[in-house]
């Protein structure tokens, strides 16, 4: 049946409608096959040997012996060199002609991670190690980050592939550090307080007690972390990976659990880049704004985005999705695909 | 100075970031070139001589001795052949799982506005007779559609050329009829209904008396209606047509009114062909819900939104836009562009 369904969260609805995939139109968009590439560019400003070529670096996992800035690293963080906010203002907020102009100082921090030394190795091929070395990445420019007082939310976000926004081939992440807690996190906190008020409990642990008991949308699980495809997908292949116990924060991840969360993460990278022939895509963790305490009632999670469709007219004029596969089905593809 | 705007409406904030033009790897996406291309293709669904090929017509503009589905039309209004919804069902949604899982049957019309019987002309280069005959059609599809019970919200948009995801080149816009007020509209109520609540007049004629008064915003205007770029545009060359005067619905616009209307709106989409060589872009039209009423703080709008940047991992994750132009800048260069 053509079916609409409701994010719980947020109380955007869906339109699931699988009738539009048999237009003839419809345009898959192709990933990149960047996978086993050249594993150095003598002319990427990321590779090893190029350190100079980027703004000093903030972080690096190397080698004990080795200097800041020179090779030897595993892991390297720098500041963005085109980034969109800086330190050097205050954020303070002017509220002029009755709040029709409120603007501030775009202050922030933006940094790159990258992930490794090797130039062109797609992130679902990444070893154990250097899986569980981005995440605690992810962790570790988090807790420094947002020491910095003015700073309100920090997003950490990954687009993979040309298509979903990628400029740079060489393996990397993004940091925003940003004065203000954005919409899609502020309407999750408000959709989660309002089921803890009426229940007592957190949506997500709900919705994750839920997916365990149907298991029809899991596409993997461990003891702890759970990856599956949201009931309310907007996009096929939406999947989403959140611990099975109730924490609003990703920081607070200890190494232990950040090893098992890079096993979960690395199964569903490689299921979908086998699955569906490395499609480009973008991922991002919703954790706890910095100053806030939703701890309660909020749930961190990671949601990873395939770009299969494109978003027009329909999308921005709603805020709506139109997905043209049923989660259900999505997940049990990707289920079914061994992890290496 | 690097800044961040408020969207005094829904109150998302933007960050304008020149700086991030600089960067080398900026992708600019080109536009098709369709604008003057072959005037009849024997092979499209939507050229005359080929009315069989689509669901019967359900309004058209014609000749007035012509038959329905066959040539003698200058706009013509076909059921979308791969609706994602359908009136067959109810939408009567259901709240199993305390909420979890909310869904309803897809009830709903999508329709297809054929807008002229020449196969590749582009929007731009359409006549007064024929940019006034697209308008009205919104109009009067929206009249009809209006009548049926389930239908809450009726959206109208149009996909220009292929990177904003238009699939078949003949010119056409499209209208889906859906049971529940798009997220979106959603929030510019709830925000304009605030705004009334606290001054008692209305967000929109608060905001264009100020781009009057303000003038280096407006990208043209008339007697009656104005084009602006919003101070918190979130892409570069966002551009707004609004009534000057206080309506909350789109469709009690008289055949004069849509004559004036016409006007502006002929303009604004020539100087974004002329002045970007024609790029890829969506439309669509923000208006009262069907059976809602805030009329008295409501405000209808049209909003036109190039794609000339890619939104990525960022804008997934947050909501938020990070805008490479100041939307002064972008007014000022479009205004200047000469209207045939």
């Amino acid at each position: 049946m053509p079916e609409m369904r409701r994010d719980p969260i947020t109380k955007s609805w869906v339109i699931i409608a699988t009738e539009r995939a048999r237009r003839p139109e419809t345009q898959l968009i192709d990933g990149d096959s960047l996978n086993e590439g050249t594993p150095h560019d003598p002319g990427c400003f990321f590779c090893s040997g190029n350190e100079y070529t980027t703004p000093p670096e903030v972080m690096a996992y190397r080698k004990e012996e080795s200097l800041p800035d020179k090779p030897g690293w595993s892991l390297r963080v720098v500041p963005n060199k085109y980034a969109a906010l800086n330190m050097d203002g205050n954020f303070k907020p002017s509220n002029s002609n009755k709040g029709l102009k409120v603007s501030g100082y775009a202050t922030g921090m933006a940094e790159v991670i990258i992930e490794t030394d090797h130039h062109s190795k797609n992130i679902a091929l990444f070893t154990d190690e250097e899986t569980y070395a981005v995440l605690k990445s992810y962790r570790d420019r988090y807790l420094v980050l947002s020491q910095e007082n003015a700073i309100e939310y920090i997003t950490i976000f990954r687009n993979n592939g040309k298509e979903a926004g990628a400029t740079l081939i060489h393996p990397h992440s993004q940091v925003l550090a940003i004065p203000i807690i954005p919409t899609n996190v502020q309407n999750e906190i408000i959709g989660a307080k309002e089921h803890y008020d009426q229940t007592l409990s957190c949506i997500y642990c709900d919705i994750i007690e839920n997916e365990i008991k149907e298991k029809k949308r899991i596409v993997y699980e461990t003891d702890n972390f759970i990856a599956f495809a949201p009931y309310w997908s907007r996009i096929p292949f939406e999947t989403w990976v959140a611990p099975k116990f109730h924490s609003a924060r990703y920081e607070v991840l200890s190494n232990s659990q950040l090893e098992e969360l890079a096993q979960v993460w690395k199964a569903v990278l490689h299921k979908i880049y086998v699955g569906l022939d490395n499609p480009p895509y973008n991922y991002y963790i919703h954790t706890a704004p910095v100053h806030e305490s939703p701890d309660k009632y909020y749930h961190w999670h990671m949601e990873l985005i395939p770009k299969l469709t494109m978003a027009a007219g329909f999308e921005l004029a709603t805020g709506m999705f139109i997905n043209i596969a049923i989660p259900e089905d999505c997940a049990e593809f990707l289920r079914e695909i061994p992890v290496r």
